[in-house]
Protein backbone atom coordinates (compact mmCIF):
# COMPACT_ATOMS: atom_id res chain seq x y z
CA UNK A 1 0.00 0.00 0.00
CA UNK A 2 2.64 2.34 0.98
CA UNK A 3 4.72 1.39 -2.17
CA UNK A 4 1.40 1.85 -4.30
CA UNK A 5 0.80 5.74 -2.60
CA UNK A 6 4.87 6.41 -3.09
CA UNK A 7 4.39 5.45 -6.79
CA UNK A 8 0.77 7.75 -7.25
CA UNK A 9 3.00 10.44 -5.74
CA UNK A 10 5.87 10.21 -7.74
CA UNK A 11 4.00 10.26 -11.16
CA UNK A 12 2.03 13.20 -9.75
CA UNK A 13 5.47 15.04 -9.20
CA UNK A 14 6.54 13.98 -12.58
CA UNK A 15 3.70 15.44 -14.20
CA UNK A 16 4.37 18.93 -12.60
CA UNK A 17 8.03 18.35 -13.84
CA UNK A 18 8.94 21.15 -16.61
CA UNK A 19 11.28 19.86 -19.18
CA UNK A 20 13.78 21.31 -21.30
CA UNK A 21 14.67 19.70 -24.59
CA UNK A 22 18.59 21.06 -24.87
CA UNK A 23 21.93 20.90 -26.99
CA UNK A 24 24.38 21.60 -24.17
CA UNK A 25 26.61 24.54 -24.06
CA UNK A 26 23.92 25.82 -26.12
CA UNK A 27 23.79 30.06 -25.12
CA UNK A 28 19.89 30.25 -25.51
CA UNK A 29 19.69 27.09 -23.04
CA UNK A 30 22.30 28.55 -20.46
CA UNK A 31 20.05 31.66 -20.00
CA UNK A 32 17.20 29.28 -18.56
CA UNK A 33 20.19 27.75 -16.28
CA UNK A 34 21.10 30.85 -15.40
CA UNK A 35 17.41 32.45 -14.90
CA UNK A 36 16.74 29.39 -13.04
CA UNK A 37 20.13 29.28 -10.60
CA UNK A 38 18.62 33.17 -9.67
CA UNK A 39 15.20 32.04 -9.13
CA UNK A 40 16.83 28.96 -7.16
CA UNK A 41 14.57 26.73 -8.85
CA UNK A 42 15.78 23.13 -9.60
CA UNK A 43 12.44 21.28 -10.57
CA UNK A 44 13.35 21.24 -14.03
CA UNK A 45 14.66 17.97 -16.04
CA UNK A 46 16.97 19.02 -18.55
CA UNK A 47 17.26 16.30 -21.73
CA UNK A 48 20.12 16.43 -23.65
CA UNK A 49 19.53 16.63 -27.32
CA UNK A 50 22.67 15.01 -29.58
CA UNK A 51 22.94 18.20 -31.99
CA UNK A 52 25.54 15.90 -34.55
CA UNK A 53 22.61 13.49 -35.29
CA UNK A 54 19.37 14.03 -36.71
CA UNK A 55 16.39 14.97 -34.58
CA UNK A 56 14.95 12.27 -32.83
CA UNK A 57 11.19 11.37 -33.97
CA UNK A 58 9.02 12.23 -31.12
CA UNK A 59 11.25 15.67 -30.46
CA UNK A 60 9.69 16.51 -34.05
CA UNK A 61 5.77 15.26 -33.34
CA UNK A 62 6.07 17.90 -30.20
CA UNK A 63 7.55 20.18 -32.16
CA UNK A 64 5.78 19.99 -34.93
CA UNK A 65 8.59 19.66 -37.34
CA UNK A 66 11.08 22.59 -35.67
CA UNK A 67 14.58 21.77 -34.91
CA UNK A 68 15.35 24.54 -33.41
CA UNK A 69 16.23 24.20 -29.68
CA UNK A 70 16.02 24.60 -26.36
CA UNK A 71 12.31 23.83 -26.06
CA UNK A 72 10.28 23.51 -23.08
CA UNK A 73 7.47 21.04 -22.66
CA UNK A 74 5.14 21.75 -19.66
CA UNK A 75 3.55 19.29 -17.23
CA UNK A 76 0.75 19.47 -19.32
CA UNK A 77 2.11 18.61 -22.52
CA UNK A 78 2.37 22.30 -23.57
CA UNK A 79 5.25 23.39 -25.95
CA UNK A 80 6.96 27.01 -25.15
CA UNK A 81 9.69 27.69 -28.38
CA UNK A 82 12.23 30.59 -28.44
CA UNK A 83 14.78 31.27 -25.40
CA UNK A 84 13.36 34.75 -25.01
CA UNK A 85 9.86 33.45 -24.86
CA UNK A 86 10.50 30.59 -22.46
CA UNK A 87 12.71 33.23 -19.77
CA UNK A 88 9.30 35.24 -19.83
CA UNK A 89 7.46 32.40 -18.93
CA UNK A 90 9.39 31.13 -16.32
CA UNK A 91 9.63 34.73 -15.28
CA UNK A 92 5.83 34.55 -15.20
CA UNK A 93 5.54 31.01 -13.67
CA UNK A 94 8.07 31.42 -10.88
CA UNK A 95 7.71 35.29 -9.97
CA UNK A 96 9.95 35.28 -6.88
CA UNK A 97 12.64 35.60 -6.64
CA UNK A 98 11.92 38.46 -10.03
CA UNK A 99 14.53 38.41 -12.40
CA UNK A 100 13.43 40.73 -14.91
CA UNK A 101 12.27 44.53 -13.73
CA UNK A 102 8.82 45.17 -12.06
CA UNK A 103 8.60 48.65 -12.78
CA UNK A 104 7.51 49.45 -16.12
CA UNK A 105 10.10 51.78 -17.86
CA UNK A 106 13.12 49.75 -16.21
CA UNK A 107 11.42 46.76 -17.90
CA UNK A 108 11.13 48.82 -20.94
CA UNK A 109 14.79 50.19 -20.25
CA UNK A 110 16.09 46.54 -20.19
CA UNK A 111 13.88 45.67 -23.22
CA UNK A 112 15.72 47.53 -25.33
CA UNK A 113 19.27 46.18 -24.28
CA UNK A 114 17.24 42.87 -24.52
CA UNK A 115 16.26 44.55 -28.43
CA UNK A 116 20.14 44.24 -29.00
CA UNK A 117 20.82 40.34 -28.10
CA UNK A 118 20.31 39.34 -31.86
CA UNK A 119 22.15 41.26 -33.73
CA UNK A 120 25.26 41.52 -31.36
CA UNK A 121 24.78 37.25 -31.07
CA UNK A 122 24.52 36.99 -34.69
CA UNK A 123 27.63 39.12 -35.65
CA UNK A 124 29.84 37.55 -32.96
CA UNK A 125 28.84 33.72 -34.81
CA UNK A 126 29.54 35.11 -38.12
CA UNK A 127 33.04 36.19 -37.38
CA UNK A 128 33.93 33.10 -35.78
CA UNK A 129 32.69 30.98 -38.54
CA UNK A 130 34.30 33.57 -41.20
CA UNK A 131 36.92 31.30 -43.43
CA UNK A 132 38.19 34.41 -45.55
CA UNK A 133 41.38 35.81 -44.06
CA UNK A 134 40.64 39.39 -45.74
CA UNK A 135 36.91 40.20 -44.46
CA UNK A 136 38.98 39.55 -40.48
CA UNK A 137 39.39 43.19 -40.02
CA UNK A 138 35.85 44.22 -40.91
CA UNK A 139 34.17 41.60 -38.50
CA UNK A 140 36.88 42.72 -35.71
CA UNK A 141 35.47 46.02 -36.39
CA UNK A 142 31.64 44.92 -36.35
CA UNK A 143 32.17 43.46 -33.24
CA UNK A 144 33.93 46.21 -31.54
CA UNK A 145 31.40 48.42 -33.13
CA UNK A 146 28.65 46.48 -30.87
CA UNK A 147 30.64 46.36 -28.01
CA UNK A 148 30.69 49.88 -28.05
CA UNK A 149 26.93 50.42 -28.37
CA UNK A 150 26.34 48.06 -25.37
CA UNK A 151 28.69 50.48 -23.72
CA UNK A 152 26.66 53.73 -24.59
CA UNK A 153 23.53 52.13 -23.25
CA UNK A 154 25.27 51.35 -19.82
CA UNK A 155 26.67 55.02 -20.04
CA UNK A 156 22.77 56.26 -20.36
CA UNK A 157 21.46 54.18 -18.15
CA UNK A 158 23.91 53.05 -15.00
CA UNK A 159 27.24 54.93 -15.45
CA UNK A 160 28.69 53.77 -12.70
CA UNK A 161 27.40 50.72 -11.75
CA UNK A 162 28.46 47.47 -12.12
CA UNK A 163 25.49 45.93 -14.17
CA UNK A 164 22.18 47.35 -15.88
CA UNK A 165 20.63 47.87 -12.63
CA UNK A 166 22.11 46.62 -9.35
CA UNK A 167 22.08 43.36 -9.73
CA UNK A 168 22.30 40.60 -12.37
CA UNK A 169 18.68 40.94 -14.05
CA UNK A 170 17.29 39.90 -17.15
CA UNK A 171 19.87 41.71 -19.61
CA UNK A 172 22.89 40.07 -17.72
CA UNK A 173 20.89 36.25 -18.03
CA UNK A 174 20.75 37.27 -22.33
CA UNK A 175 23.89 38.59 -22.76
CA UNK A 176 26.29 36.49 -20.44
CA UNK A 177 26.14 33.28 -22.49
CA UNK A 178 27.44 35.30 -25.91
CA UNK A 179 29.97 36.21 -23.47
CA UNK A 180 30.88 33.07 -22.58
CA UNK A 181 31.25 31.78 -26.32
CA UNK A 182 32.95 34.50 -27.61
CA UNK A 183 35.46 32.93 -25.99
CA UNK A 184 35.63 31.67 -29.21
CA UNK A 185 36.74 34.48 -30.82
CA UNK A 186 39.31 35.54 -28.12
CA UNK A 187 41.54 31.77 -29.37
CA UNK A 188 40.51 31.43 -32.90
CA UNK A 189 40.44 35.22 -33.28
CA UNK A 190 42.74 36.86 -31.25
CA UNK A 191 40.30 39.16 -30.37
CA UNK A 192 39.29 41.31 -27.44
CA UNK A 193 38.43 44.58 -26.15
CA UNK A 194 40.94 46.89 -26.48
CA UNK A 195 42.05 49.27 -23.54
CA UNK A 196 40.45 52.47 -24.58
CA UNK A 197 37.32 54.23 -22.62
CA UNK A 198 35.09 53.40 -25.71
CA UNK A 199 34.68 50.08 -23.98
CA UNK A 200 35.16 50.77 -20.59
CA UNK A 201 31.82 49.98 -19.70
CA UNK A 202 30.98 47.35 -21.07
CA UNK A 203 33.92 45.39 -20.43
CA UNK A 204 33.31 46.18 -16.79
CA UNK A 205 29.75 44.74 -17.15
CA UNK A 206 31.23 41.85 -19.39
CA UNK A 207 33.26 40.59 -16.80
CA UNK A 208 31.66 40.87 -13.98
CA UNK A 209 28.72 38.82 -16.04
CA UNK A 210 30.66 36.18 -16.69
CA UNK A 211 32.55 35.54 -13.06
CA UNK A 212 28.58 35.72 -11.50
CA UNK A 213 28.03 32.54 -9.30
CA UNK A 214 24.45 31.60 -11.15
CA UNK A 215 26.55 31.80 -14.68
CA UNK A 216 29.19 29.38 -14.36
CA UNK A 217 27.56 26.37 -16.68
CA UNK A 218 30.09 26.22 -19.04
CA UNK A 219 34.09 26.71 -19.07
CA UNK A 220 36.44 28.22 -21.50
CA UNK A 221 38.26 25.30 -22.18
CA UNK A 222 34.41 23.91 -23.08
CA UNK A 223 33.78 26.30 -25.04
CA UNK A 224 36.92 26.35 -27.30
CA UNK A 225 37.12 22.69 -27.90
CA UNK A 226 33.33 22.35 -28.99
CA UNK A 227 33.30 25.14 -31.28
CA UNK A 228 36.16 24.00 -32.89
CA UNK A 229 34.09 22.93 -36.11
CA UNK A 230 32.24 26.78 -36.18
CA UNK A 231 35.40 28.32 -36.42
CA UNK A 232 36.30 25.71 -39.46
CA UNK A 233 32.99 27.39 -40.47
CA UNK A 234 30.49 24.34 -39.92
CA UNK A 235 27.77 25.23 -37.75
CA UNK A 236 24.90 23.05 -35.86
CA UNK A 237 26.88 19.92 -36.01
CA UNK A 238 27.38 19.57 -39.78
CA UNK A 239 30.71 17.60 -40.36
CA UNK A 240 34.03 18.80 -41.70
CA UNK A 241 35.21 17.33 -45.23
CA UNK A 242 37.72 14.40 -43.84
CA UNK A 243 36.53 14.52 -40.56
CA UNK A 244 34.33 11.20 -39.09
CA UNK A 245 32.86 13.23 -35.94
CA UNK A 246 32.00 16.27 -34.95
CA UNK A 247 33.49 18.98 -32.50
CA UNK A 248 30.27 18.44 -31.06
CA UNK A 249 30.26 14.96 -30.39
CA UNK A 250 28.84 13.72 -27.18
CA UNK A 251 31.82 11.51 -26.99
CA UNK A 252 34.77 11.63 -26.29
CA UNK A 253 33.93 13.60 -23.56
CA UNK A 254 35.69 17.18 -24.39
CA UNK A 255 37.57 17.25 -21.31
CA UNK A 256 39.77 14.40 -22.26
CA UNK A 257 40.24 15.82 -25.76
CA UNK A 258 43.54 18.39 -25.98
CA UNK A 259 43.05 21.84 -26.46
CA UNK A 260 42.09 22.67 -30.86
CA UNK A 261 45.12 24.12 -32.91
CA UNK A 262 44.45 28.25 -32.87
CA UNK A 263 44.97 28.56 -36.50
CA UNK A 264 41.89 28.20 -37.89
CA UNK A 265 42.73 30.01 -41.48
CA UNK A 266 45.63 27.39 -42.52
CA UNK A 267 45.08 24.13 -41.01
CA UNK A 268 42.42 21.88 -40.46
CA UNK A 269 42.54 19.45 -37.65
CA UNK A 270 41.84 15.72 -38.23
CA UNK A 271 40.08 13.84 -35.98
CA UNK A 272 43.12 12.29 -34.00
CA UNK A 273 44.61 15.80 -33.46
CA UNK A 274 40.86 17.06 -32.03
CA UNK A 275 41.03 14.08 -29.43
CA UNK A 276 37.89 12.82 -31.18
CA UNK A 277 39.28 9.58 -33.12
CA UNK A 278 39.17 7.73 -29.67
CA UNK B 1 -6.12 83.86 -10.35
CA UNK B 2 -8.71 81.60 -12.40
CA UNK B 3 -6.38 81.67 -15.36
CA UNK B 4 -3.22 80.88 -12.84
CA UNK B 5 -4.85 77.97 -11.67
CA UNK B 6 -5.97 76.84 -15.54
CA UNK B 7 -2.51 77.46 -16.96
CA UNK B 8 -1.26 75.86 -13.91
CA UNK B 9 -3.34 72.60 -14.26
CA UNK B 10 -2.78 72.95 -18.26
CA UNK B 11 1.15 72.60 -17.30
CA UNK B 12 0.78 69.46 -14.77
CA UNK B 13 -1.90 67.86 -17.35
CA UNK B 14 1.25 68.40 -19.76
CA UNK B 15 3.46 66.95 -17.64
CA UNK B 16 1.16 63.87 -17.10
CA UNK B 17 1.33 62.92 -21.36
CA UNK B 18 3.05 60.41 -23.25
CA UNK B 19 4.33 61.54 -26.41
CA UNK B 20 5.24 59.49 -29.29
CA UNK B 21 7.45 60.84 -32.51
CA UNK B 22 6.09 58.79 -34.92
CA UNK B 23 6.02 58.57 -38.82
CA UNK B 24 2.53 58.79 -40.35
CA UNK B 25 1.83 55.15 -41.84
CA UNK B 26 4.74 53.49 -40.47
CA UNK B 27 3.33 49.91 -39.18
CA UNK B 28 5.60 49.75 -36.09
CA UNK B 29 3.81 53.47 -34.36
CA UNK B 30 0.22 51.35 -35.97
CA UNK B 31 0.60 49.43 -33.32
CA UNK B 32 0.87 52.06 -30.42
CA UNK B 33 -2.16 53.47 -32.31
CA UNK B 34 -4.11 50.05 -32.40
CA UNK B 35 -3.22 49.13 -28.44
CA UNK B 36 -4.28 52.71 -27.30
CA UNK B 37 -7.42 51.94 -29.23
CA UNK B 38 -8.27 48.80 -27.63
CA UNK B 39 -7.75 50.49 -24.41
CA UNK B 40 -9.79 53.30 -25.22
CA UNK B 41 -6.47 55.40 -23.86
CA UNK B 42 -6.36 58.87 -25.70
CA UNK B 43 -3.93 60.78 -23.23
CA UNK B 44 -0.76 60.06 -25.70
CA UNK B 45 0.55 63.40 -28.16
CA UNK B 46 1.44 61.74 -31.58
CA UNK B 47 4.27 64.30 -32.71
CA UNK B 48 4.39 63.86 -36.60
CA UNK B 49 8.29 62.99 -37.69
CA UNK B 50 8.87 63.83 -41.62
CA UNK B 51 10.81 60.84 -43.03
CA UNK B 52 12.22 62.85 -46.48
CA UNK B 53 13.81 65.44 -43.89
CA UNK B 54 16.97 64.91 -41.55
CA UNK B 55 15.92 64.23 -37.98
CA UNK B 56 15.62 67.58 -36.07
CA UNK B 57 18.56 68.10 -33.70
CA UNK B 58 16.21 68.09 -30.68
CA UNK B 59 14.67 65.11 -31.52
CA UNK B 60 18.46 63.04 -32.10
CA UNK B 61 19.45 64.50 -28.45
CA UNK B 62 16.45 62.70 -27.38
CA UNK B 63 17.36 59.36 -29.14
CA UNK B 64 20.98 59.98 -28.74
CA UNK B 65 21.64 60.36 -32.33
CA UNK B 66 19.48 56.88 -32.95
CA UNK B 67 17.11 57.69 -36.02
CA UNK B 68 14.61 54.95 -35.73
CA UNK B 69 10.61 55.75 -35.03
CA UNK B 70 8.69 55.43 -33.03
CA UNK B 71 9.87 56.50 -30.10
CA UNK B 72 7.98 57.27 -26.58
CA UNK B 73 8.66 59.87 -24.33
CA UNK B 74 7.45 59.63 -20.74
CA UNK B 75 6.22 62.26 -18.44
CA UNK B 76 9.26 62.33 -17.00
CA UNK B 77 11.57 63.06 -20.67
CA UNK B 78 12.43 59.28 -20.31
CA UNK B 79 12.98 57.84 -23.79
CA UNK B 80 11.64 54.09 -24.83
CA UNK B 81 12.50 52.55 -27.89
CA UNK B 82 11.18 49.90 -30.10
CA UNK B 83 7.45 49.02 -30.87
CA UNK B 84 7.67 45.78 -29.30
CA UNK B 85 9.32 47.20 -26.10
CA UNK B 86 6.71 50.35 -26.36
CA UNK B 87 4.02 48.06 -26.40
CA UNK B 88 4.68 45.82 -23.47
CA UNK B 89 5.74 49.83 -21.77
CA UNK B 90 1.61 50.51 -22.50
CA UNK B 91 0.59 47.14 -21.41
CA UNK B 92 2.29 47.43 -18.17
CA UNK B 93 1.48 51.21 -17.57
CA UNK B 94 -2.04 50.87 -18.32
CA UNK B 95 -3.05 47.33 -17.65
CA UNK B 96 -7.05 47.31 -17.75
CA UNK B 97 -8.15 46.46 -20.48
CA UNK B 98 -5.37 43.65 -21.23
CA UNK B 99 -4.50 43.62 -24.69
CA UNK B 100 -1.80 40.83 -24.02
CA UNK B 101 -2.31 37.17 -22.34
CA UNK B 102 -2.11 36.71 -18.17
CA UNK B 103 -1.75 33.75 -18.34
CA UNK B 104 1.34 32.73 -18.61
CA UNK B 105 1.38 29.67 -21.11
CA UNK B 106 -1.26 31.68 -23.78
CA UNK B 107 1.05 35.15 -23.02
CA UNK B 108 3.94 32.74 -24.12
CA UNK B 109 1.55 31.73 -27.11
CA UNK B 110 1.39 34.90 -28.23
CA UNK B 111 5.43 35.33 -27.37
CA UNK B 112 6.17 32.71 -30.02
CA UNK B 113 3.53 33.95 -33.06
CA UNK B 114 5.24 37.57 -32.36
CA UNK B 115 8.87 35.86 -33.29
CA UNK B 116 7.60 35.28 -36.20
CA UNK B 117 6.96 39.17 -37.34
CA UNK B 118 10.39 40.60 -37.53
CA UNK B 119 11.22 38.15 -40.46
CA UNK B 120 7.35 38.41 -42.08
CA UNK B 121 7.57 42.04 -42.20
CA UNK B 122 11.22 42.27 -43.27
CA UNK B 123 10.13 39.63 -45.96
CA UNK B 124 7.63 41.58 -47.49
CA UNK B 125 9.11 44.86 -47.46
CA UNK B 126 12.07 43.75 -49.63
CA UNK B 127 9.64 41.64 -51.79
CA UNK B 128 8.20 44.77 -52.54
CA UNK B 129 11.29 46.81 -52.87
CA UNK B 130 12.77 44.30 -55.09
CA UNK B 131 14.37 46.15 -58.60
CA UNK B 132 14.73 42.16 -60.29
CA UNK B 133 12.24 40.79 -62.13
CA UNK B 134 13.73 37.82 -61.91
CA UNK B 135 13.70 37.24 -58.42
CA UNK B 136 9.95 38.14 -58.55
CA UNK B 137 8.85 34.39 -57.98
CA UNK B 138 11.32 33.90 -55.24
CA UNK B 139 10.28 36.63 -52.99
CA UNK B 140 6.24 35.23 -54.30
CA UNK B 141 6.89 32.20 -53.25
CA UNK B 142 8.77 33.23 -49.41
CA UNK B 143 6.15 35.47 -49.16
CA UNK B 144 3.75 32.46 -49.14
CA UNK B 145 5.71 30.15 -46.86
CA UNK B 146 5.54 32.62 -44.44
CA UNK B 147 2.05 32.98 -44.44
CA UNK B 148 1.98 29.23 -44.35
CA UNK B 149 3.63 29.60 -41.14
CA UNK B 150 1.34 31.69 -39.69
CA UNK B 151 -1.36 29.15 -40.68
CA UNK B 152 -0.43 26.57 -39.10
CA UNK B 153 0.88 28.37 -36.03
CA UNK B 154 -3.15 29.35 -36.19
CA UNK B 155 -4.24 25.51 -36.65
CA UNK B 156 -2.43 24.31 -33.81
CA UNK B 157 -3.58 26.75 -31.39
CA UNK B 158 -6.63 28.05 -32.40
CA UNK B 159 -8.05 25.85 -35.43
CA UNK B 160 -11.61 26.96 -35.67
CA UNK B 161 -11.92 30.17 -34.13
CA UNK B 162 -11.09 33.77 -35.92
CA UNK B 163 -8.34 35.13 -33.62
CA UNK B 164 -4.94 33.47 -31.77
CA UNK B 165 -7.50 33.69 -28.79
CA UNK B 166 -11.22 34.76 -28.66
CA UNK B 167 -10.35 38.47 -29.14
CA UNK B 168 -8.16 40.47 -31.46
CA UNK B 169 -5.11 40.89 -28.75
CA UNK B 170 -1.21 41.20 -28.97
CA UNK B 171 -0.50 38.88 -31.56
CA UNK B 172 -3.16 40.72 -34.07
CA UNK B 173 -2.18 44.48 -32.63
CA UNK B 174 1.54 43.27 -34.07
CA UNK B 175 0.50 41.63 -37.47
CA UNK B 176 -2.29 43.59 -38.35
CA UNK B 177 -0.14 46.85 -39.73
CA UNK B 178 2.02 44.36 -41.65
CA UNK B 179 -1.14 43.13 -43.44
CA UNK B 180 -2.28 46.44 -44.29
CA UNK B 181 1.01 47.42 -45.28
CA UNK B 182 1.14 44.00 -47.62
CA UNK B 183 -1.68 46.23 -49.62
CA UNK B 184 1.21 47.42 -51.74
CA UNK B 185 2.26 43.66 -52.60
CA UNK B 186 -1.36 43.58 -53.74
CA UNK B 187 -1.19 46.31 -55.82
CA UNK B 188 2.84 46.69 -57.32
CA UNK B 189 3.35 42.44 -57.70
CA UNK B 190 -0.14 41.31 -57.81
CA UNK B 191 0.59 39.13 -55.14
CA UNK B 192 -2.25 37.59 -52.60
CA UNK B 193 -3.10 34.75 -51.47
CA UNK B 194 -4.15 31.59 -53.01
CA UNK B 195 -7.64 30.16 -52.12
CA UNK B 196 -5.93 27.35 -51.04
CA UNK B 197 -6.27 25.33 -47.64
CA UNK B 198 -3.01 25.38 -46.92
CA UNK B 199 -3.70 29.43 -46.23
CA UNK B 200 -7.17 28.98 -45.62
CA UNK B 201 -6.89 29.75 -41.86
CA UNK B 202 -4.35 33.01 -41.89
CA UNK B 203 -6.46 34.50 -44.29
CA UNK B 204 -9.43 34.10 -41.68
CA UNK B 205 -7.67 35.99 -39.55
CA UNK B 206 -6.06 38.56 -41.55
CA UNK B 207 -9.33 39.03 -43.17
CA UNK B 208 -10.28 40.14 -39.53
CA UNK B 209 -7.88 41.55 -38.54
CA UNK B 210 -7.05 44.19 -41.27
CA UNK B 211 -11.44 44.41 -40.54
CA UNK B 212 -11.84 45.55 -37.17
CA UNK B 213 -12.50 48.89 -35.92
CA UNK B 214 -9.33 49.07 -33.39
CA UNK B 215 -7.46 49.28 -36.28
CA UNK B 216 -8.51 51.69 -38.89
CA UNK B 217 -5.95 54.09 -38.51
CA UNK B 218 -4.69 53.44 -42.41
CA UNK B 219 -6.45 52.75 -45.96
CA UNK B 220 -5.44 50.80 -48.76
CA UNK B 221 -5.46 53.98 -51.01
CA UNK B 222 -2.83 55.68 -48.54
CA UNK B 223 -0.32 53.08 -48.28
CA UNK B 224 -0.41 52.22 -52.05
CA UNK B 225 0.15 56.51 -52.90
CA UNK B 226 2.60 56.74 -49.90
CA UNK B 227 4.60 53.64 -50.32
CA UNK B 228 5.30 53.67 -54.08
CA UNK B 229 8.85 54.91 -54.30
CA UNK B 230 9.64 51.66 -51.86
CA UNK B 231 7.99 49.96 -55.10
CA UNK B 232 10.66 51.61 -56.94
CA UNK B 233 13.58 50.44 -54.21
CA UNK B 234 13.71 53.71 -52.30
CA UNK B 235 12.82 53.23 -48.79
CA UNK B 236 12.89 55.53 -45.71
CA UNK B 237 11.97 58.61 -47.88
CA UNK B 238 15.21 58.21 -49.88
CA UNK B 239 14.02 60.42 -53.42
CA UNK B 240 14.80 58.41 -56.38
CA UNK B 241 16.88 59.54 -59.35
CA UNK B 242 15.10 62.80 -61.25
CA UNK B 243 11.90 63.10 -58.62
CA UNK B 244 12.05 65.94 -56.33
CA UNK B 245 9.75 64.49 -53.83
CA UNK B 246 9.40 61.20 -51.73
CA UNK B 247 6.01 60.06 -52.15
CA UNK B 248 6.11 59.79 -48.29
CA UNK B 249 6.10 63.56 -48.54
CA UNK B 250 3.25 65.00 -46.43
CA UNK B 251 2.48 67.74 -49.19
CA UNK B 252 0.53 67.57 -51.41
CA UNK B 253 -1.35 65.62 -49.35
CA UNK B 254 -2.00 62.15 -50.45
CA UNK B 255 -5.77 62.17 -50.64
CA UNK B 256 -5.69 64.79 -53.39
CA UNK B 257 -2.86 62.64 -55.23
CA UNK B 258 -4.04 60.05 -58.53
CA UNK B 259 -3.39 56.26 -58.04
CA UNK B 260 0.28 55.41 -59.03
CA UNK B 261 0.94 53.59 -62.13
CA UNK B 262 1.23 49.86 -60.99
CA UNK B 263 3.89 49.25 -63.29
CA UNK B 264 7.18 49.11 -61.07
CA UNK B 265 9.45 47.09 -63.30
CA UNK B 266 9.21 49.27 -66.69
CA UNK B 267 8.26 52.56 -65.78
CA UNK B 268 9.62 55.50 -63.53
CA UNK B 269 6.75 57.69 -62.50
CA UNK B 270 7.45 61.38 -62.52
CA UNK B 271 6.63 63.86 -59.52
CA UNK B 272 3.44 64.81 -62.10
CA UNK B 273 2.44 61.40 -62.49
CA UNK B 274 2.41 60.79 -58.82
CA UNK B 275 0.64 64.22 -57.98
CA UNK B 276 3.67 66.05 -56.06
CA UNK B 277 4.38 68.92 -57.91
CA UNK B 278 1.84 71.03 -57.18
Amino acid sequence: MQSEAVRQKAAEQDRRTLTVYHIPVCPFSQRLEILLTLKGFHQVDFQVVDITRPRPEWLLEKTRGTTALPVLETEKGEIVKESMVILQYLEDRFPEPAVAQRDPYRHAVEGMMNAMEGDFGAWGYRYVMNQDPDEREAFRQGMLDRYARLNDFLLEHNPSGMYLFEDFGLAETVFTPFFMRFWFLEYYEGFDLPPEERYARVRKWRDACVAHPAAQQVTKEQIVKLYYDYAKGAGNGALLPERSRSSFALEPYWRSRPWPPKDKYAHHATDGELGLSG
